[in-house]
C-alpha cells in the first residue's frame, strides 16, 4: 500500500497543509501511536481490532465452513458491519466480481423475494451474522430464509454457519441444531471486524486465498510506528484529519476499479461511524473512477472548496486491447488498452483537481489479489482510529443510532412512548 | 409524487427555514417559474428537458426497438447520463431488479472481461449510447464489444441499437450498418434526458410499460406552476436551496427501497453536475434505507450540522410475511412483515433526525411502478432547475470536466502539452 499525499499539500491545494504543520501534526501521531499501542497491548474494545491479524486464524475459518464448502452461492444474512466487510472481500477477489456472493443486508420485501426466487438452494450455503443475535432486520431476513428453504425441500440444519458473540438468540439457535459457528472476535466492533470471520467466511467458502489476505494485513501490521511519514495507514488517516481541520468536511472516496466500489462503500460506514460525532467528522461521498467523472467531477472541481478525493487504484491490471477503430474521429483510440485509458483517466483528473487547487490523494495497491487487498483493509483501519485520536473522538461507538433502533422497535411492538409519540407528532408540509 | 417539507422547517431543525422565509422564496419561484416557462416556450437548451412529454412518442421507441426485442439480456454501452436514467429505469421495473440489463460504463477491463465472458451473444440487444458520438470510453467499450461479438459468431449488426444526436461517428457508424438509430434529442443535456430514448431503450426491450412512464411524467408536468406550495417538485427543489444557503452543503439521499438505489445515482449526477459550480452546490451523497443507518446514521444524526436527508420510499410495497420466531428474545418479530419493519425503520430514522434538529425532507411515490418513476424523474428534473434558477447558476453545463477530459485525450495521444506537463510535473510525497 502506497499513499501519496502531494496534492494535499498547501502549495497545492486550498484547503491544503504545510510540511511544517504535517511536522507538528507528526509529533501527535507519535503519541497517538503510543496510545494505540497501549491500547493493543491490553486487547482494550476497539484497539483490539489491529490485533486481527494475530488472533485470527485463517486456516481454521476455512476448516470450519468445510461442511458447506461445495456451495456455488453463498447468500449472507447480516447488516452493516456484518455485511460489508464481507462483500467487499468477495467482489474484490471472486472471478464473477462477487455475483456468487448474495448479499441480504436490507428488509425491502420487493428485494427479498426477488432473491429468494432465484435461488437452488441445495447450492447455497447460508452465512448469517449478528454479533448481539438479535439484529432484527438479520434475523427476520433470517427467518424468512429459512421458512423458504423449508418450503424448497432443504434441510436449512445442513447449509447454515453463523458467526456471531459468545451469547444471544443466535449463539443458542447454533447451538441447538449444532451449526458450524464463528466467534465474533471480542474487542472488534463490527465496522472493524472484516479480517475475522465476520468478513472472511464467504471468501472462505467460495476458495478465495483467506491466508493471502491476513499475510497482506501482517505486512500492514508491520508498518505501524511513531510517524506518519513511515506508515501509509497513518498517513492517510492523518492527512484527512489536517484536511477536515482546514475545511475538507467531505471524503469523495472514488476507486479506479470496479471491484473496489463495495469497498467504498465500506469505507463509507468505517468513516461514517466512527468520526461523525461530537458535531465534527468527514462526510464520505461514495464515486467510482471513471464513471463518476461523467457525474461527480463538475462539483468536486468547482463546488465549494469542502472536500478532498481520495482515489484507490491498482498498479497492475489485467490488459484488455481496444480492436482498432474504423472511423476518423477514433483514430486516437488505436493500439490503447482499457487500462491505459482507465489509468490515464486517473492521471487526468488527480492533475485537474490540483490545477484547480482541490485537495486530493492517492491510494495504490500492487494488483486486486487477496495480499493486497489484506493490506489496504488493515491499512485503512488503522487510518481511522489515527483519525479518531487525533480528532479526540470515541471511535468505537455509534451512540446517535441507538434512538432510531429502540423507536422502530416500540413501533414494531405497537407500545407508546415518548420516542413513538414523537412519530405520532411529526411536523407535516406536505406538497402534492 | 408527493414531498413532506415539515422537518425542514426552522421549528424543528437547525440549519431550517422558517415559513415566513419560505413566503419569501415562493415569490422567487414565481419569477423562476416564468423563466422556465419562457425557456421551454423557446424550446432552449436545458429547459427543454421539461417539454420530453410532449416530444417524445413511448410507442415509437418501442416499435424501433422491435428488431431486438427478443433479447433476453440489453448490454448498455454509455456512461455518465448515457447510462444513468436507462439502468435506474430498469432496476425499478424489471421482475430482476434490473440483472437482465447490463450496464458498461466504466473501461475496468477486469469488469469488462467479466461481463463479456458471461454473456450469450445471441441472446443479447447491445445498446449504444453517445450524444457526441465521441466519448472514449463508450466508444472504447463499444469496440471490444463488437470484437466478443465476431468471435462468438453472432452478427453485432443484427443486435445493436445506438441512440445519438444528428452527427457525428457513431450516426454515420448506425447509417452504415442501417441500425436502427434513435434520436437524443435536441436541447436536452444527457443527466436530463432519462425520459427519452436515452433512458428508455433498454426497457423497452425488456417490456417495460414506457407509455405509462410518460404518463406519469405527463401528470408531473401538470403539477408546474408559480407557487412550490402546489408543486413537489419545485417544493423540493426551492427547500434544498433553502436549506443549503443555510448551512446544508450535503445533501444525503436516501430511498427505502433497494430497486430505487440508481435513482439515487443518477439523483447524484443531476445535482453534482447542474449545481455544483461557481464555488456552490450540495454535495450529494448516496445512501440506501434501511442498510445505512447502519453506516451513515451516526454521522446524519450527531456529525457537522451541515446535511440535510432525503428520504424517498413508495406507499405501498409487496407483502413478505416473517415467519413465527422460535426464539423469545424475536417474540416482537411475530406477526410483522417485511414492509412494515422497513417502514418502521423509516419512521424511526425520520424522527431520530428531527429530535437531534437535523433537517430533512420526504419524498414520498405511490408504489414502484411505471407510472409513479416516470412522475419522479420529471419532477426531481424540475426540482434541480429550480434550485437551479434560484441559485442562480448555469444549470446546463458543465464546463469544469473538460480540462481533465482534454488532459486524458492527450495522454492517450502521447502529445506533448501544458496539460499532459501538469500531469508530469504532479507533486509527490509517497508514503509506503
Amino acid at each position: 500500500m502506497y499513499v501519496d499525499i502531494g496534492n494535499a499539500l498547501a502549495s497545492v491545494a486550498d484547503p491544503g497543509v504545510t510540511r511544517s504543520e504535517l511536522e507538528g501534526i507528526d509529533d501527535q501521531v507519535a503519541a497517538a501511536h503510543s496510545r494505540i499501542a497501549e491500547g493493543r497491548a491490553d486487547n482494550e474494545f476497539g484497539y483490539a481490532a489491529l490485533n486481527l491479524p494475530a488472533l485470527v486464524d485463517a486456516g481454521a475459518i476455512r476448516r470450519a465452513v468445510e461442511p458447506v464448502a461445495d456451495a456455488g452461492t453463498v447468500v449472507t444474512v447480516g447488516i452493516g458491519g456484518s455485511a460489508l466487510g464481507a462483500r467487499t472481500i468477495t467482489t474484490a477477489l471472486t472471478d464473477d466480481a462477487g455475483d456468487s456472493h448474495v448479499v441480504l443486508d436490507n428488509v425491502d420485501p420487493d428485494e427479498v423475494e426477488g432473491v429468494l426466487a432465484d435461488l437452488s438452494f441445495e447450492d447455497v450455503a447460508v452465512n448469517v451474522v449478528s454479533k448481539s443475535g438479535t439484529t432484527a432486520e438479520t434475523l427476520a431476513n433470517f427467518l424468512v430464509v429459512r421458512e423458504a428453504m423449508d418450503e424448497a425441500g432443504v434441510d436449512w440444519t445442513e447449509r447454515t454457519v453463523v458467526t456471531t458473540g459468545q451469547s444471544g438468540p443466535l449463539a443458542d439457535l447454533a447451538a441447538e441444531h449444532d451449526l458450524p459457528t464463528l466467534a465474533v472476535p471480542t474487542g472488534v466492533p463490527g465496522r472493524f471486524s472484516a479480517l475475522s470471520a465476520v468478513g472472511l467466511v464467504p471468501a472462505a467458502i467460495l476458495g478465495c486465498d483467506v491466508e493471502a489476505i491476513m499475510e497482506g494485513a501482517w505486512e500492514a501490521e508491520a508498518t505501524l510506528g511513531p510517524s506518519l511519514f513511515d506508515c501509509p495507514g497513518y498517513a492517510y488517516g492523518a492527512v484527512s484529519y489536517a484536511l477536515e481541520a482546514r475545511g475538507a468536511s467531505v471524503n469523495a472516496f472514488m476507486p479506479y476499479a470496479e471491484r473496489l466500489e463495495p469497498f467504498a462503500e465500506w469505507f463509507a460506514q468505517l468513516w461514517a461511524e466512527s468520526l461523525g460525532k461530537d458535531g465534527g467528522g468527514q462526510t464520505p461521498a461514495r464515486a467510482l473512477g471513471a464513471t463518476d467523472q461523467h457525474s461527480q467531477l463538475q462539483l468536486y472541481r468547482a463546488g465549494r472548496r469542502n472536500t478532498m478525493v481520495s482515489f484507490l487504484t491498482p498498479r497492475e491490471r489485467p490488459g484488455v486491447e481496444v480492436p482498432e477503430p474504423d472511423a476518423e474521429a477514433l483514430a486516437y483510440l488505436a493500439g490503447t488498452d482499457l487500462g491505459e485509458l482507465l489509468d490515464a483517466e486517473l492521471q487526468a483528473t488527480e492533475a485537474s483537481l490540483a490545477e484547480a487547487g482541490r485537495p486530493n490523494v492517492r491510494i495504490e495497491i500492487d494488483r486486486l489479489d487477496a495480499h493486497s487487498l489484506g493490506e489496504l483493509l488493515y491499512g485503512m483501519c488503522a487510518a481511522c482510529i489515527m483519525a479518531g485520536e487525533l480528532a479526540g473522538v470515541d471511535t468505537f461507538t455509534q451512540p446517535a443510532v441507538e434512538w432510531g433502533k429502540e423507536t422502530a422497535r416500540d413501533l414494531l411492538q405497537g407500545e407508546e412512548t415518548e420516542r413513538t409519540a414523537a412519530v405520532e407528532d411529526k411536523t407535516e408540509l406536505v406538497v402534492e
